[in-house]
């Protein structure tokens, strides 16, 4: 009996644990002076093959606020994706961050956003003055709400037309993993090489206990003034952590050894898996393509509902009664997936 | 060569380190529908031995400004100690949180506020209309910034004023534990019975890892509206942690078997023990009585800096050259004080 | 040459000139203590015909913002039609009054919100918990952005649907005055009557100098509790006047002998002889009805470039190249509107 | 029976009345697209001899907290007299307006700030990181609210102590022309040529109806930016008026041929008669010097309350029995004085 809930249900991947473990000893420096946190910097560096900075914390919306609070003036809109997280899961946090800044959905097939309809929403400001909110920063979800994967082409059109526009950009990088090892791409291929200025590096769907961070590229003035910014953002809200290295332990074991890498590629794995299943089932299809690890199942109602009855956790999508989510883990198992598939099967022999 | 800079650089006790590793089993739901945290809920009522919610968070700063911001309207004052820590070390943590809202800090002898000076204070508002802001809470730190103790006599007094004029009553109880172990009074004591409505409820600094929460007394119907306000401001500041169980576990390990009370108690005898020698020495004295975990060390300023170059770390305090703060952490050992102890009087004979 | 670019840009009605110039005698206590205030709550109770308060203040905008934010709770969602000034013309005000509130824009026919929609739009809340925004009040704007107006059987659906999801009910009546006349009723029948909890009550477009009024429906207790909060949100906002007898005078001046009336009538009727000289022209159209003192005019491009370059001020319509406002005023005189259908006439024969 | 409670209960100066009706011809773009603001642009270029911009909005305290939320980061600390209107009289709305900043009070003899405290003060800030807030800005007004006046020198030295610090200096003139007046100096001496950055330029309480400005100095990118800023702030927060012209005229007419000047130099002269028979006076004595139109007279109660029975209008003042406050009005005449006077010498002969 697996749970296909979320990955954010998921445990603490092992050597994530052991990280843990190791770091309990003795006494170390609050609120990020410490080694741990110093070699993360390091690392991340190395991960994304240039200068950055991190902001480690330990909730995607914070990481998520934190960085459009520093990318937008009060008065600014976020044109993101109309299912974005920020947007409808997170209960106007990036508002209260910002308080008067605006989030300005936009719709976009398989969840992501593309290039025509930014410029079209683009095109509606700049002609009222002050009336209006100043479109400042495209936030991006990689990989998406519906489990798809922007391209590295995608990303820089977008990219483009943002920096065209004077408007920053944002990742929501809560299953990044996902999405590099979807991709089979550099990490860097998809954030700052493709223009991204602020990425929320998320670990904890993917095998940390609750560890995510902003990741600020670049090392200029301005990138340095956006640094302060984020800093102050942070304690103010409450999100610098005094036992900073067990947040600092948690992220850099999770990239050690490309750990993150390899768990992701298991979700990915199993999720592959069981799309081909429904592929290959006569009733179900795929509502978005699996490019990671959250599978969109058609299915009729009556059919999920038996999967379930067999022992199957996973959510019913809101709005459409023969849609359900299921989301691949780092722990997800060949048998999980064996199982699922069996009542896939199952749920239309009854 | 140990750390007396602050009890939150100290380790994870080992028995909330074992709770994590029970713990992390399989999957569990997100966002503390867990039965962890439903356990946490349980095992506080017995432990405050009254009805309660429980808001658990990863920081003090974030349980102080969602409670403040829950107990006031957003053109409220809050009345604190001028050294309080919500005041002084929080970035206006609390005026971010609920913006408008203004801390009125009083003065107050050994760290403590007392019901003479809140009652003045509150005496020059009232007449001034939508003018002034109206004052709505009154917040303790307890254990206090200076290592003091409000006595439970102390607390029900000035609950009394708050309540004589419609104020809300919060602790910071970011040593609650240490308070408890020094008054080795009930957690009720200086809590609900006390008139407390809302509690700041501090693991990190005694050995948890990144563990706290805001316990709200009572369960009544505005009790049931202030907990939905709670909630809800929790999660729009991104404070709603998904792996919930890990956050549970801690505090639920931490009260186990006393164990908060066991840690608390050895920070406190080891204080003690120092605040002894302190006393005994013909150059050093004491700042304020010595009634929890931290001793503020009076002696020439040359003295502190060679007990700091025989290798002990501690905070030389703001605004004075011969003050000096020493937090004893629930693995301070006896030799970590022997040793302190030692660079004292060594410090004294060169 | 006339101006039909916003009933803003008109003058002060001659009546409410006088009565400043009338008021302007001696010193009178600040902050609305004073005779006119108290007239202008007596006034409006008559004008409603029941039990109100009235915060008047100087724009719309801040009556909009302070009434919402009253309304709702910070984490708390608006559905107003997407068209709203509140949501499109007053740069996130109403998100920087009540940080963390989110406008839910829902689209409507002729500028108006319908029952089935808002419910279509509320069904997608509810089962989501913490993490999405709880709707919290419904904003018709009367009459609309588009000239048209609600009847008092539409409002009077829309808020039995509010109430039925615990929701209050704001009406922006930034052109009330017009709407009241357009549907010759009770200022109440589209009030409270058929439940509107609190109204931006507008006369400057209508002929003040700068003078709106939150009016709050009822007397029992959580209305008076709602009163000290709009209160204290006007002050700590800077919407507080000192010499408030002028605004309030200006606001008894327009209510007085329906003045109002008569001058949003004028308005209405010289848009309804606009209107009739649009249904009668081969190729210009009505983009909306007129009810009130707006006119949507679709015309080919340069036939309205015509217009303009023979003296007629208005706004072409952004969205649509052959879309032009035409807003007639209560100073708009039977010459103005003759000069702009012989502009109109003329246009096409060229 | 005059009134001394305060200047904002005087009535609007007959030039300022006239210039509203003067300007009450016609259509006007709104908004400040009209020539009375470019014009008013002008004027107060050459009434400060400098670049400059005019925000003009309707209060001060919008004024002051649009200013301050422009020259402090949401993380700010704004150094002010602890009387300072900002930090006693506004119920919040500079913290509302810049949610997290926070009001640093300051102690000073006569109302004034001095270098010497300030200096004090900030050197208690700069070891503690993003922990505590960050001082930004020093915030004076002139004249105080002791009806005292800071000298062109002591504006020069807070200034460069402001300066050292990398701080904004801000002046809340809302008697600014009294100030002027008493200091018989250029406008420029006191403002950005001793140092100032933003002024709220006052005309309310000096004889205009609800007008005041936040003039912004200088004219290079940064300041331009700051206007941005400034412009979008009071957008949102509902204080950009749309018949701006009406606001506009006032403070045209405020300045014209000098008229502010000469008002405030009515009221300074009535407030001097006064101080000259308090001090002649064998019981009665001037708390502060009078150096524009405040007087802050001591007298025994029973006096106070019988020059009040007596029919004077004025406030005891909080927090002393024998205090009392007279203001001083631009329309105050010498019988009005005569007759304060007399009031004064009879409630001493009872």
């Amino acid at each position: 009996m697996a749970n296909f809930r979320s990955d954010n249900e998921s445990p603490v991947a092992e050597p994530i644990m052991q990280a843990l473990l190791a770091c309990n000893r003795g006494s170390a420096h609050a609120y990020g002076d410490d080694h741990w946190t110093d070699q993360l910097n390091q690392r991340l560096q190395e991960v994304f093959e240039t200068s950055l900075r991190v902001l480690p914390l330990s909730t995607g919306t914070a990481g998520n606020s934190i960085a459009l609070a520093e990318l937008c003036p009060p008065w600014g809109g976020v044109l993101c994706h109309d299912h974005a997280h920020i947007h409808s899961d997170e209960c106007g946090a990036p508002e209260f961050y910002n308080p008067g800044c605006k989030l300005v959905p936009v719709a976009g097939e398989e969840g992501k956003l593309n290039v025509e309809t930014l410029a079209e929403t683009l095109s509606r400001y700049g002609s009222h003055g002050v009336h209006e909110i100043l479109p400042s920063a495209i936030s991006l979800t990689q990989s998406t709400e519906s489990g798809t994967v922007y391209s590295v082409a995608e990303i820089e059109a977008i990219s483009a037309l943002a920096k065209s526009h004077g408007l920053g950009m944002h990742m929501d990088g809560a299953r990044f993993g996902n999405a590099v090892a979807g991709l089979n791409c550099h990490p860097a291929d998809i954030t700052w090489r493709a223009g991204i200025d602020m990425l929320t590096f998320g670990a904890s769907k993917n095998g940390a206990m609750a560890a995510e961070a902003v990741i600020l590229f670049g090392d200029d003035e301005s990138t340095q003034q956006r640094w302060h910014g984020l800093e102050r953002r942070r304690k103010r809200a409450g999100h610098l952590l005094s036992k900073m290295r067990y947040t600092s332990t948690q992220l850099l074991a999770y990239v050690e050894n490309n750990l993150w890498l390899e768990l992701a590629s298991n979700a990915n794995g199993q999720a592959q898996r069981f799309a081909q299943a429904v592929i290959d089932h006569p009733q179900a299809s795929l509502a978005y393509p699996v490019q990671a690890n959250e599978v969109f199942l058609r299915l009729p109602e009556a059919q999920l509902l038996a999967m379930q009855s067999l022992g199957q956790e996973f959510h019913l999508w809101p709005g459409a009664k023969d849609l359900a989510r299921l989301v691949f883990s780092h722990n997800t198992s060949d048998d999980d997936t064996a199982a699922l598939i069996a009542s896939l099967l199952q749920s239309s022999e009854s």
